[in-house]
C-alpha cells in the first residue's frame, strides 16, 4: 500500500474503534438514565430514554455499514480483521443493552404510578456496577488494552450478587401483601434487565480480549447469580 | 479465480449456510427441549438441555473461526460479504436462543419440585411458535429465500399475545394465593425467555432478508407485546 493509504487505513480502524465507544457511551447514559427515572419514579425522564432507542440503532447500522465497505474496500488481515469481526459483535451485544435500558424505562413509567417498593438501592448499585464495567470494556477497547477489559470479565460477580438480593426481596414483598405483586413483578423484570446487561458488559469485555490478543478467554467465568435455582419460602 | 477455486469458494459460502442452519437446529432442538421438561416436571431432560448448551457454544466458535477464514483467503465482496455478515450476526442471535432454553431449563428444574400452576399450555403454544419462526428463518438462510425471511419478520405477533396471556395468568395466580409466587415468578421469567427468542427468531430473519436482498427491512415490524405496560388489579 502506499503511505498514504496507510495513514487513511490505520486512521478508519482508529475510527472504527472511537464509534463503537461512543455507541457504548450512549447506552452507559441509557442505562444510567432509566434507573435515574425509576427511583425518581420520573416518567418523563423514562419518557426521552424510550426516544433516545433510536440513536443506538441508527449508529449500530452506521458502523455495520462502515465495517462492510472497511472489509470491502480494505480487506484486512490478521489483528486489524479481528477488530472488525470484534466489532460487529460488541455493537450487537450495546445494541440489546440500549433494548434492556428501554425495555426498563417503560416499566419505569407504571412503576411511577404504583405505591413504592423500599429504597431501590440495589438498582441504583446494580446500574453503577453494570456501567462501570461497559465503560471499563470500551476504554479497553479503545486503548487496546487486554489486561483492562480481563478486569471487567472478572467483575461481573458483585452484579449478580445484588440482583440475587433484590430477587429475594420482591419476592418477600410479594408474599407480604397482594398489592405489591404488580410493582414487585415489573421492578423483578428490570432487575433482570440489568443483570443482562451486566453479562453483555462482560462478553463485550471477552470480545474485546479476544481482538486485542488473537486468543479467546478459556477460564471459566466467575458467576454469582443462583437466583435461576431460587426458592422463597412463604412467611408465615 | 481459476475454476476450481471458483467451485471451493462457492461450496464454503453453502457450508457455511449449512453449518447456521445446523446451529440453528440445535437451538430449536433446545428450545423444544426445555418446555417439555417443564411442562411433564422432567428434571433429567432439563439437565440434558443444560448440559447440551456446550454444543452452541462450540458451534458459534467454529463458525465464526470459519468465517474469519473466509474474510481473509477469499476477500468476499458484495452478496458474499453481506453473507458473512449476517452469518456473524445470526450466530450470536442463534447463541442468545440457547441462553435462553437453558435458563427456562434451569427454572424447570426448580418448578418440577413446586406444585403445578395451570396447565401450562401457553408454554407449549409458544415454544411452538417460536420454534417454526426460527426454523422458517433457518430456511429462507439456506436457501436464500427473502419472502420466507419477510414471513417470519412478520409472525412474532402470536407469540406476545400468548405472552400477554401468560403475564396475566401469571399474576392471577400470584394474587390468590402467596404460596403460588415462587413458581409464578419463575414460569413469568420462562415465558419472558420465550417472548425474547420470538424477538431474536424475528431479528434472524430480519439479517437474512438484509443478506439476500442487500436492502434493510424499514417498514415497522407488528409488535403485540404490551405486558411491558401491564397493571393487573388485585382480585378482591
Amino acid at each position: 500500500m502506499q503511505e498514504h493509504t496507510v495513514r487513511a487505513y490505520a486512521g478508519e480502524l482508529r475510527r472504527l474503534r472511537e464509534l463503537v465507544a461512543r455507541m457504548g457511551g450512549l447506552a452507559e447514559r441509557q442505562v444510567a438514565d432509566s434507573v435515574t427515572a425509576l427511583v425518581r419514579q420520573d416518567a418523563e425522564l423514562a419518557t426521552e430514554v424510550i426516544g433516545r432507542d433510536a440513536e443506538i440503532d441508527a449508529l449500530e447500522r452506521e458502523i455495520e455499514d462502515f465495517c462492510i465497505r472497511l472489509l470491502a474496500l480494505r480487506q484486512p488481515a490478521g489483528a486489524d480483521l479481528r477488530l472488525v469481526v470484534a466489532a460487529l459483535k460488541i455493537i450487537h451485544a450495546i445494541e440489546r443493552i440500549g433494548d434492556y435500558a428501554r425495555n426498563a424505562a417503560k416499566r419505569s413509567i407504571v412503576l411511577a404510578q404504583q405505591p413504592r417498593l423500599g429504597s431501590l438501592n440495589g438498582f441504583q448499585r446494580m446500574a453503577r456496577l453494570v456501567q462501570e464495567n461497559l465503560k471499563g470494556a470500551m476504554d479497553a477497547l479503545v486503548n487496546e488494552d487486554a489486561a483492562r477489559a480481563d478486569e471487567v470479565w472478572a467483575a461481573d460477580k458483585p452484579v449478580d450478587e445484588v440482583y440475587n438480593g433484590i430477587f429475594r426481596e420482591m419476592l418477600t414483598f410479594m408474599m407480604e401483601d397482594p398489592r405489591n405483586i404488580t410493582a414487585a413483578t415489573h421492578l423483578l423484570f428490570v432487575a433482570k434487565n440489568l443483570e443482562r446487561i451486566g453479562d453483555h458488559a462482560t462478553n463485550i469485555a471477552e470480545t474485546v480480549h479476544y481482538a486485542v490478543q488473537g486468543q479467546a478467554l478459556t477460564e471459566e467465568r466467575p458467576k454469582g447469580d443462583n437466583s435461576t435455582y431460587a426458592v422463597v419460602r412463604q412467611q408465615d
